[in-house]
Order: C-alpha cells, then structure tokens, then sequence
C-alpha cells in the first residue's frame, strides 16, 4: 500500500554528530513538515527539546563553545550524550548517524551501544568504507532481532549515485562496469575536519591510521602543497559491497574515485555515475547520472539520508527491522 | 533483512500481452536463472510449460500464425487465455502485463478480471496515460484484499526515468520540475503496432478514439507525412500522477515530450529526465539522468519491468500486498 496515502504527525527524529555533516543535516530538517529535529548528540553533550530544536541557535553554540551540551534549556554536558539520548526511547524515533568514519570500527562500536541500549526505531548512516560497513553486516542478525531498522549507506556516494546505478542497471542483461566520479568543493576544510581527514586516508602512501594521527597543521601543510585540492583514485568504497550484494555486478566492477577542493565551494568537476552494460540485444552502453554543480556535497549527503529515514520509518511502523543498503529501497521525499 | 540472501528457485512468471513489448520481454527472460518463462497469453490464445517456453520460438510461431495458441504441445486456442492461466493460481507466480495500453479502460478491465478469478500474486504493467493509471488506483483497495501485490508504471517512462526522478529529487528542498524526454527508434513500425498507435493518440488534433480508429493504412500515410517521426509535447503520462503520490511536486510541474523515429532503429534524440529545485541553502541546480543511446525501448521497459517484478515476488513472498509505483520500491536486478 502506498505509504503517502497515510498521514502521521512530524516523525521526532534525532542526529548523532555534529559536525558539518551534522550542522548541515539539522538545516536541511528546519523546514521539513514531516520529520521534527529534538535530539542531537556530540561528543561533549546532547540536547533534546520535544518541541523542535534550532538548527541556527544549535550550530553557532556548537561553533562558539564546542558543545551542543551547553543548550539552555535543554542541554547537558556529558561523555555519554548518545546513552543518555537512546534512554528517551521512542520519543526519538530515528537517527541519522552523522559521525565520523574513523577509526573504520567507530560507526559498528556505536551501533552495538545502540543494540545494548535496547533502543528500538531507525537508523540511517552516510558510512563510505567497504571494511566498515562489513562490521555492520556482522551486527544484521543483532539488528533485526533488537527491532532496529538500519539503512546503511545513505548518503551521495555510497547512497544516491549507488541507487541510480541500480537504476541504470535495469537496462541491461550484464553490467561491465559501474564508475562514479564525485567532485567536492568546500571554501574552508575546517568545516568538515572528519571528511578531509578520511579522504586523506584514501591518497597513496596514507592509510587510516596515519590520517588519523595527523596534526592539524600538518593537513594544512599537505593542502598547501596540493594547492588545497585532494585527488582520490581507486577508492575503498562501499558502493562496491552494496552493488554486488545487489547482484549488480562483482565488486571489482566499480570504481569510485573523485576531487576534493577544500579553496572553494565550486565543484572541481561534476558528480557523476556511469554504468555501463550490454544489453539483452547485445548493444553495449552506458548510462550517465549526473548531478547538477550547483547542489553541495551536504545536499546530496543529507537529502538522501533523510530520504531513506523516512523510508526506514514506514518499514519500522509494518514490523520490518534489520539492515538494508541505499540499493534495496527507495528513498521517500521528505515534505 | 536484505532479500538478496535469501536464494529461492527461480520463480515461475509469464507475459501477457504478446505484441513487440511482449516478444521482447520474452526474450529478456530468456538468460535469467532467477525467473523462468511458463505463461503467455495473447488476443487468440494461450501457452504454459512448466518447464519453461521458448521466446524465440514462441516469438516465430506469433509472427507466422498469430498466436502462441499454436505451440504444440502446450497453447491452446481461446479467448479466455487469461482466465486459464490464472485457473494455474501460483504455478505461475507473477505477470507482466505487455498489453496495449487502448482504449484507455483496458488495463484496469484486465485487472478486475485477474482479481475476479481469485488468482494471488505479483502483476507489473508499463502503463503509461494517467487517466488510466487512476483507475488502477481505484481498485488498489481490492488489489490488496485480493492477495495481489500490484506495481504500476514499470517502464522506461513511467519507470525507470521517473524513479531517477525520484532519487534526483532528494538533493532538494523543493522540486521545481521534473523534464523527461524520450528519443525512441524503432525499424519499421510494424513491429510496435500498438505502440505507436498510442503515440498517435497524443499528437495534437487526435484522441485516443480517433487514434484507435485509424486503418493500417491511414497510419502509414501518416507516417509517410511525417517522415516517420512522431514529435510528442506535454504528453498525458502517469509520471505525473506518481510523482505527485509521492510528494515531490505537483503533477503540473512534470513534463513529458518526445520523438519517435518508425523509419530508423537509431534514436533521434538521447532519452533524459531532468530535475530541477532548489536545495536548503538556496541554490538553483539541475540533475540529469541520460540513457545511453543503443538501449532500445524495449531494454529500458522491459529490464525495469522485470526488477520490480522482482521486488514485487518478495514482498509478496512476506505478506504485503495492495498497489505500490515505480517511486515507492526499488528495482532489485533479475541474474
């Protein structure tokens, strides 16, 4: 049945991190009719206020003292803000993970406190590691058992671009190939030090660890001498997982790679993915989706994980829990 | 919960409808291990093998005595194919109905006789006016209380290009509008008989009855006017309707145009949908989603077609029935 035929009250939703992707994420909200942000974590605190949050009033506490915890009302300092925000239970009825990727176990040790917690509802990630969202296929039997509804990879890439891919796909009787290519451009990096720090870690000669461990003036240096732009080939990125669980293709069939320039808010080149294929008539061509240059990376992040939340809710409200990828549902529009 | 996990036997699925859609459909099932080809119906009669019909014979058999009745052994002769293939109840567990789409009541006097035969299980039109796809929407009620899980507009548009729509619309905070515009190239127009009648329909001056009226001859000699080339322009197409049910924008902001060429199997223009809107900061941009040109017509309806056929089988397969869009479920890939 079609799920836009019922009418629900806003769905109180939450967001766990808060940094850019976070701040981004709780604009994105403030007009939606349908979801009402009320709850957010960082690592220093939380907020919660029933009646909707201030994305503006958040953010700039959040920029001026470091802390969603020093709302008032309605914010507390502590090291366990998530716990604390999970104990509301269904007063919180999604989640969009907005948290750092790294260390690549982080995001599976935070839903596993989110399993032990006993909290029920939706979560939705914009994770973007292949090795990190295998862990969270080893938490699927957990997931669906602890009445979560989990969809992982909801974001551009893995998320938008992977689901227009499966899309593309539909078109053929073999898919070759899946190439996505995504430009980013941000005016300044400090504005998301967690995603730079992970695109770091995919250039040749760096691994995790040593993005991690960098100091911040030495991802400055390293922007000086690459004129601020960060060029990605060959990355490890979930949309390979995600796409060959689809039965899409094998994951040595796709490819993600892309720009990232931390001077401006211009995209370098524009997002796109190709898919190529043969058809059953045994035509080979490629499909092209490509999105227009004028739409941020937080745009394209936020929209769609937001898009699957609700999506997720719709499942959760029919008793359907567990982990789902960007490629086996459809994202609603969020009014 | 991701259904990809689960294996099952392939799933025994027929056409009905035996024209050009209809043959080519049969042709891509012909590969796949996922599903088997058992059922076929047209105007004159009916084929089931259990173990599987064979598309090019079936296809040669049509074109030389004008029914798959004839296959021996296995057709029968009848005007009530239909009915004796759903008497078959769920050896056969889903159609896709490749019927003519006029008059404009046929799909949905189709559809009541399934329900009235009792018959549970998956059915996937390519529907394509919106008058038609609200009748349909009339009897979702009695779909969902029938056991049948029904989704409409399964296509390359309505379908693949509007559920592209849908994924491009969640860079936005609003939609402004949805462009699809299709180049279709077919051989000779013979081989689309009904098709391109349904085309004529929407040309300026002509109705669904005056199209439905026109002698072989009276179309040819249009054709000859033309040159062959049917310019279409703010098509009657249920795109409209979907995305409006599903909340991205009202109907009168999706156009639909195109350009079909009867004398060349080249297309004469690229096959896109464009979606413009406005993201949360305020920024006007476009997405653009391009097919590739030597994807036929029928590659892009009929490849759809079966993928959500595909996610069809397994909601049914968990109990949820009732009438669902092309924007409300992802295409899964058919192996």
């Amino acid at each position: 049945m079609n799920q836009e035929q019922t009418t629900h009250p806003p769905a109180p939703v939450g967001i766990l991190g808060f940094g850019g992707l976070g701040k981004a994420a709780a604009l994105v909200l403030a007009p939606k009719r349908e979801m009402s942000w009320v709850a957010v974590a960082d690592h220093q605190g939380y907020a919660y206020d029933p009646a909707g949050l201030d994305a503006l009033q958040c953010g700039a506490l959040a920029r001026a003292q470091g802390s969603v915890g020093y709302l008032n009302p309605g914010g507390v300092l502590t090291d366990q803000g998530i716990e604390s925000l999970l104990g509301l239970g269904n007063r919180v009825e999604g989640y969009f993970l907005a948290l750092p990727n790294l260390p690549n176990t982080f995001m599976a040790t935070i839903v596993q406190r989110i399993i032990a917690a006993g909290w029920r509802g939706v979560l939705v990630d914009a994770l973007k590691r292949t090795s990190a969202m295998e862990q969270l296929f080893d938490l699927a039997p957990q997931l669906q058992q602890a009445g979560i509804t989990y969809v992982t990879g909801c974001g551009a890439t893995p998320g938008l671009l992977t689901a227009a891919a499966v899309l593309g796909a539909q078109s053929y009787a073999q898919v070759h190939q899946v190439d996505i290519t995504f430009g980013v451009g941000i005016a300044n990096w400090e504005a998301y030090k967690a995603t730079i720090r992970e695109d770091i870690a995919h250039l040749p000669g760096y691994t995790v660890e040593r993005a991690m461990a960098m100091s911040e003036a030495e991802v400055s240096e390293l922007l000086d001498r690459t004129q601020g732009r960060l060029c990605l080939e060959g990355m490890e990125h979930a949309d390979d997982l995600i796409l060959e669980l689809a039965g899409i293709c094998p994951r040595d069939q796709v490819r993600v790679g892309g720009i990232v320039d931390t001077r401006s808010a211009a995209k370098p080149i524009s997002t796109h993915v190709k898919v190529t294929g043969r058809t059953f008539e045994g035509k080979i061509s490629t499909h092209t989706f490509t999105l227009g240059d004028e739409t941020s990376m937080a745009a394209n992040v936020c929209g769609p994980a937001f898009g699957y939340l609700k999506t997720g809710l719709g499942l959760h409200r029919q008793g359907i829990y567990g982990l789902f990828t960007c490629a086996d549902l459809m994202p609603q529009f969020v009014r």
